[in-house]
């Protein structure tokens, strides 16, 4: 298929995959293990990626009654596209006021210029699965930002904190951005996370 | 739940995933956009997966006759958990013919020592489809595989070939490379990946 301009759909499809590349140059606040460097968009939405496969299992009927079926396909789905706005938009820091502000804005522009590079199926549906995703509604998006939330947590645990030191992060505010986590996780993960949260207050990692 | 040493699964599964962390810096014998550097396994799966999502559409009626049909969630864990083995094994260079030798070995052993720090049931479903991923069988494992093939294909020639020209890379290997992509692949992607060849040989990328 051809659009009006005459670009054939693989060409789109070719296209897009080579822009999205760029999401290996977009990088985080937060470093890996060992605290080498920072982590990139591409390998952070791996990452999550393999973690809802692994912590689906856990999230059982407590989590269903509240939240509705998980679907973790779909979750994966969402976890590998949801930061593509980033090629654009550039990578917010969670603990930045200042940035929120135009987050959403600066997001949904660039969310409309990737997703029109595919063809429109594709693009279409990649965008509906984005906005899911941005709007925590669904158990999928519920389930998925649940990852997105605690990997970063883990990563700055092994860390020794650094990135929280760095930036004076208060054991408050890693508390309040757990709180989808906090709330909805299952009891197993759930207690994880205090105990993490605890144990980077009792190191001096949190102000 | 707790295994005989008294580890519980959420335990086991927390430090599987601090462990894959590991992917991030395993490096492989191709660059990203750019050729600012080497492409490590982590955004090179993410990358792959991406991929699946978006030619997913191209696969047709002609593939699913000959080789059944495709479960693209199902190609996508397959690809995200793929190359997790060379956390123990490193990574191969397709065309090095020596590593080769062993690589089966090396990989099949690096699986079980991986795969082994999941709780049970999760560990056996990641064995079972890393098997089937590369056994290059089914639909799913083709299809996942054409993608794991293309990708580096798709850079090496958006980086002028640089990483073809200073392996000595042939156009015979390529092509043989290539194999199951050619073969396999629908008509519109095939002519893409001829293409890409042409272009590259006409260019000096290939010998």
């Amino acid at each position: 298929m051809q659009d009006k301009a005459g670009t054939t759909d693989i060409k789109k499809a070719m296209e897009f995959i080579i822009e999205i590349d760029g999401m290996k140059n977009i990088f985080r606040q937060t470093k890996i293990v060992g605290n080498v460097r920072f982590e990139n968009d591409a390998e952070h939405s791996w990452h999550l990626s393999m973690m809802a496969y692994v912590l689906r299992p856990f999230f059982g009927e407590d989590f269903t009654k509240k939240n509705g079926d998980i679907d973790v396909s779909r979750a994966v789905k969402m976890l590998l596209l949801h930061d593509i706005v980033e090629l654009y938009a550039g990578d917010t820091y969670c603990y930045d006021a200042e940035a929120a502000k135009d987050k959403s804005e600066r997001e949904q522009a660039a969310a409309v210029k990737i997703f029109a590079m595919l063809p429109a199926d594709t693009g279409s549906d990649f965008m509906a699965l984005w906005q899911e995703f941005d709007a925590e509604q669904t158990a999928d998006a519920i389930f998925a930002a649940i990852m997105d939330k605690i990997q970063p947590l883990l990563l700055n645990y092994e860390n020794s904190g650094l990135s929280w030191v760095e930036h004076g992060i208060t054991r408050a505010q890693v508390e309040k951005r757990m709180g989808l986590a906090l709330e909805h996780a299952p009891k197993e993960l759930r207690d994880y996370v205090s105990g993490i949260i605890d144990g980077a207050a009792e190191k001096g990692y949190l102000l």
